[in-house]
């Protein structure tokens, strides 16, 4: 960081030469230099995938470039957590990018792809859990393989489910989305032969203490095939999925 | 979902063609189809009441669509968290709509109604807890079940509690609303000898945890006859002081 | 209490007259004296059913005197929390006292009853949450409401539970007892028209959290029907489940 | 402390002159000297009262030796949490000492008492609460300050306590002991004009998480003249009406 | 509530002839209707203070009318929580009313007032902690009494305190307002020989969980003689100060 | 659960001809028939594995006769929670069963297996967590997978796990153990390609909070293949890495 | 505060004669009178270091004057927690000022600095984390130490970490600057001889619960020489870090 | 672990050969083999101190076993939560091992020391907090840094701390050991130009939640020189302290 440019900057905003707002994005821009986000290149030789972009916290600039890094690098590009605004400045510099709203994700691919391995189903229990379970699909979708949406599975409208349950016995494994009391999963565990990767959303109110409730439930599942990842951790329940079905049958 | 669609809205957007306000909205009906709520249309069969619509986080489009669907089945509709915009929009398309701006309710008739059933008594603790007691009593409406408001009971005031209590000995089943310590539902449950359904509110501040100590205080009631509900749950204790109360003399 | 006599009584343990153990038996028995435990006798008459004596942290002594009182005014007796030897001071004194060890309750009748009333079925989802049920079970024979037991209902063994709901359509009320993710009344709650009075156990562990797991997930249940009750609380589940049965029809 | 000497014990024991047991209680000594508890002897001056000797750690020895010169220097001793058989050991050196078994307290008189002044009430919600609303009328007693006593005045039997409160409006502060949902001092609260100290206790079960339910609910009171000290500080609250009940009328 | 007005309202809505933000006004000018605060005019008569306006969740008009009885009875009006603007309101009706943007109250005397009587400290532990002192010192003066205020005492400056607390030996009471670690009041206590009543505030950040922690520490304190009320709570610490000094010396 | 039995059997224990203990042992008998326990048979048809035994709260008996259902239809048995002297009594009876008290799982083969498949690692922080790891192995047993364990892998010594870590790139999955910080699992899923399924312990002291802060800190884990399973829950991290390992290369 | 003074600054709100706005500020300036704050002036002589000033909730009015009477007795000026707009006002009156605007920190220094003396450095797991680091930094800076930053250091990107720890090995000591699983101090402290002051940062989303699942994951650390500060309280760690900086080698 | 043996043992424990309890001793044998634990020898290199023996969870055998490999590398060993009965099966092979009773720990100097350097300063809020305070100081004299420890300074009494804290002013570094209301290090820290390492002890009862209380408030202290470790973490902030005093001068 050049503290030296800091302070002239903020001479700038003493002499009300620049606005306030114009002062922080020059400060974000000279703080925001590429030396501090030091991009894991090998990562897709060490662990099978490259590196993902979490955006929070990151600007359009930022994204932009370490995607440029990976593409120069022909890693396909998945990038998280991405507002609409930042994700309008990322496609205008970046053609091929692609922008799913609902799950906040960009993926770019670095080169053509052949076609989708494995079968992962993502299950929602609520309409208010897509977000979750879209960000999951996008991932699934950046490892190349094939995901089935099945929404709306509430466990208190529980004659919907083993109808729906019985396409996915063959599954590699299940992402299963659920906030308020978090049951689905365990109904879901109960069916299946495959893992089953529980995502607890904050969806709910009061007592569901933004997602916890959900998570302690999923936790103590009775389903010996369920296990769990963060709140509202769609990325990483896609990725666990995906890992299992692009390793299934690679032995 | 229409992968398709969405990248040409994206492109739309990065081309300025359209603002991110405007892709947004354009993104979120494409990804909202109507498949992807599920109406559970024989609930009422097998409940006893229709589904009732849970309005956070869904479009006005959508509690339109399955309000549509209830009533073509002649299923009475009650959506819940409906805020004032939201609200303005359903009742531009279903003029039979009624709006509570306090429960934040629509109710909708499917055909004309008989004679109400029962009778439930619906006591606040506060004047900020009226929101959540107008939801219990819209919910009860709903289910065609009379119900009696008393507000403003504090159990510092206790003066005031014997005389209303009095009345409300016949009553089918009690609601009892209240923040901060939570204590109102031990000491009417005290009074009377039918179930009391305690719902505690986020009214409060500091150590009231946004609702969980008056939680906390009504799950360790020392008056047996004392069932607690979610946070705020106003729809749901009402549905269950109406289930005791339609279902009273139906033996 | 004599703040003289537990003078005297220390200084004969100062004076190695008595032991430690004695001492303390003498010390209590002089302050656990009848008035300091009051018998709500016209509870009967305001609520419905007699007072039920909460046996923690009461001698063998107190329980007697108070059953003895409630008998006395023809009243039927449940005592809870009763552990087994306390239970056996209890049976020597009281002849037509019967205990249930695994619910740890004692019951009286203080006259012959007639037939039972209503029907509430008791649901357990493991083998652990037996004590629980059968202090539910317990309550409802003392209220004179008819049970029936089921129990190990696992939600992740879902293919048995639809068979069994299908008995309880039309019970009155149902209590269902779960430790662990505390998924059970939600799936329940689906099946069925009546209330739902969920009790979360403490069986389970590490993140189980002595059991307030269960509780979050009951309390954010997505199943309308469905109340809670304290951990645990095998009679409050019971006595809210019998209300609802001994008043049904008695309009 | 003698690392010396404790050597030479640890010696003895690894020669197995000493057991495992008389070790422990000999390096307890060793380590346990006078010196290392201060008597803040000038606290009276300061303060108003002596210092409190807090038993919980403590030995009998250490015990005799604080109250030795407390009474040297004509402060009257109180000491609280003293365990039956730690009691037995202090009244067989000290022959005016009171033990209350079930306050597990022990009081001193320095010198001859005048008679009581003021008056303060200690209400309990059950009987599982005497033994903290015994140490807080020890306290009391201690201090000089007159105490009534009334017992198990549950909030949810509440025609029993305006009959009560009528003979309290004219105490100088009134002590409410309660467990479970711990609404009972903001029942009291709103009855007299003088300050209530509320005292949780962890009587209860399940969700009553040792007493933080009563706890909170205490904090979010309604009632105005309520505040609350720690979970089973009997000694605070007694401490607190009596110091509210000396300095009444000494302006 | 007039359910038939607000049907009538929803339609103007609905046809775009009022806004959203009339629309909701006048729904909330409908369902405040006076009736359902219940102002409690015999508070004065049996607590000894008239009853306090919570300003939280109330309409001007509201605040206005029950000022307004109050004062009708010749009861002092103090009103807490009251944010500027709605102060302006109450401001314009009421020419007599004070506010004090600090503390965020409105006081408002029924009569002339006679001399201040008894004598109450107020202490922060930082600036930060002002608007909570200044609601107790509002509290204060509604009640009559001589408040004195000392600011900026932190425990980590401890060289400041002695030569203050000197004064304050002969305070009837003193309030301890603190946030972050929550040590003042303990060491205040340790110096006076008066009741202590510890606020704690939210100030600070990270682990201070909102005041929390500062609330434990203060719970937990080892001077004998500090109570605690809820978190930010000046109106109830200077409410109990305040009684404990207008009680003095009417024995 | 035979009411009349447990009657006379109270009579016995009332005539002191049983003991208290006696009287639970029968009590317990009587109550804990084999109808209670629903042994789920076609679990190993609808999820590839048969159920397991969870011992705890679950008799001697019962275990012996759950085992005895499942090898009369050639299921293996897996017993988790069994304590030493529990384990005694089902040895006695069951000659083949094999008995691991470390991980306390007891262990039957119902007919000779073939060579094991797969490979799943399973690593230890410290020799503490090691219980925990051999649940894990013991249910890799049972499953018929190759485990190979590695122990005492403190993060605080990290010189020691780059050289481990070569030889695990080609398992299937690996399970990680580990209390206090819980920092192990970020730091080998960094390394390697395969789900990492992360087991919180116990272990540690203070504000370890029993596992949970090792929980929370896995659930935040930044490495993007690791998922979590409740504190302690060595069984279902085995079972879940074992699901990986049989299922790969069997598309 | 001017009481007075406030009463007829409301009188003109009411009047309308000035907005509620610039009410407000009026009587922010008068209740933010320079004797609220008092500067611990001595502080420089009885811990080594001025006193620094906490931004959060000070006026730039405050800062400026606090900032002024530091100067006026030579002492080097830090304020933290600046937000931008304020840091504007404070360098149009101060113009030797330095704003660092993502540090969010003013430095002043009151006369020309010697060479900087010691060396800290400061590593953060990810590029969110540098906020936190930066105001470590700039505290280390007014300190008068040297500093060396080393950012993006995941923990799960391990094989980066030793080659850097190489080159700190002589460092007085380390500040380790980690959000979600908080386990880089773990890690860092197994390489290093030096105290690791570790700061848990509130980066992360669901199960961080906004930096306390990192605040225990430290607390936690098996790393013997792992010391912990607040959530996000950079400075606390530079101080910390300076202190031993600047003492090594001054005995 | 051999397996083999353990199904030999096992066998012979159903065959009642041997009893429960020698059958889990030699189990334990088996499982507890040397190579299970890994001595980390060059700690002392890397870090400057040798590995530390955490004595919970290990047998005597294994702690004798890694202090023989310690000595036999010139290692001065120092063991931690050693109980007595384990101590004494220590000390009967290791004759040089000197154990405190009090601290739980054992050490045992590899070679000849000599002068002690630096200075530390112990100080405790209580007797009871002493077994922590010295866990710290045989740290110190593990570490060769000359200690001194001031006992039962409480914040309550704190005319009683200036007068002692004068003495430390020069002391490299303090630790601060307390628990209730964990205030003792901020006042501490507020006199003292040194860094102070504060230790939350589990003293206290009710709403101290076993430490977590005091922990708070020492995360939140106010005093920009306090850094915290673990809830009776006495090892640890001794060996921070340690670490201060060690290298003081060594630049």
């Amino acid at each position: 960081m050049e503290a030296q440019q800091l302070v002239l900057l903020a001479g700038r905003l003493a002499a009300a030469e620049i606005s306030a707002e114009e002062f922080l994005t020059q400060a974000a821009k000279l703080t925001d230099q590429s030396e501090i986000a030091t991009v894991d290149l090998d990562r897709a030789e060490r662990c099978g995938f490259p590196e993902v972009i979490f955006g929070t916290g990151k600007s359009a600039e930022t994204v932009i470039e370490i995607a440029g890094r990976l593409l120069a690098h022909d890693q396909h590009v998945l990038a998280t957590r991405i507002e609409a605004e930042k994700a309008k400045q990322v496609l205008e510099r970046l053609s091929d990018a692609r922008y799913n709203p609902v799950a906040r994700t960009i993926r770019i691919d670095a080169n053509p792809r052949g076609p989708e391995v494995g079968h992962v189903a993502v299950i929602t229990a609520g309409t208010s859990d897509l977000p979750v379970a879209e960000e999951a699909r996008e991932t699934l979708a950046w490892m190349g393989v094939r995901a089935t949406m099945v929404h709306d599975v509430g466990v208190a409208g529980p004659h919907r489910l083993p109808e729906r349950l019985a396409e996915f016995r063959d599954t590699d494994a299940i992402v299963v989305v659920a906030g308020m009391e978090g049951a689905l999963p365990s109904v879901v565990g109960g069916y299946v032969p495959c893992p089953v990767f529980a995502v607890p959303t904050s969806v709910g109110y009061g007592a569901n203490l933004g997602g916890l409730s959900a998570l302690l439930a999923m936790l103590n599942s009775c389903a010996s095939n369920v296990a769990v990842v963060n709140i509202d951790a769609g990325f990483k329940a896609g990725y666990l999925a995906g890992l299992v079905a692009t390793r299934r049958g690679t032995v």
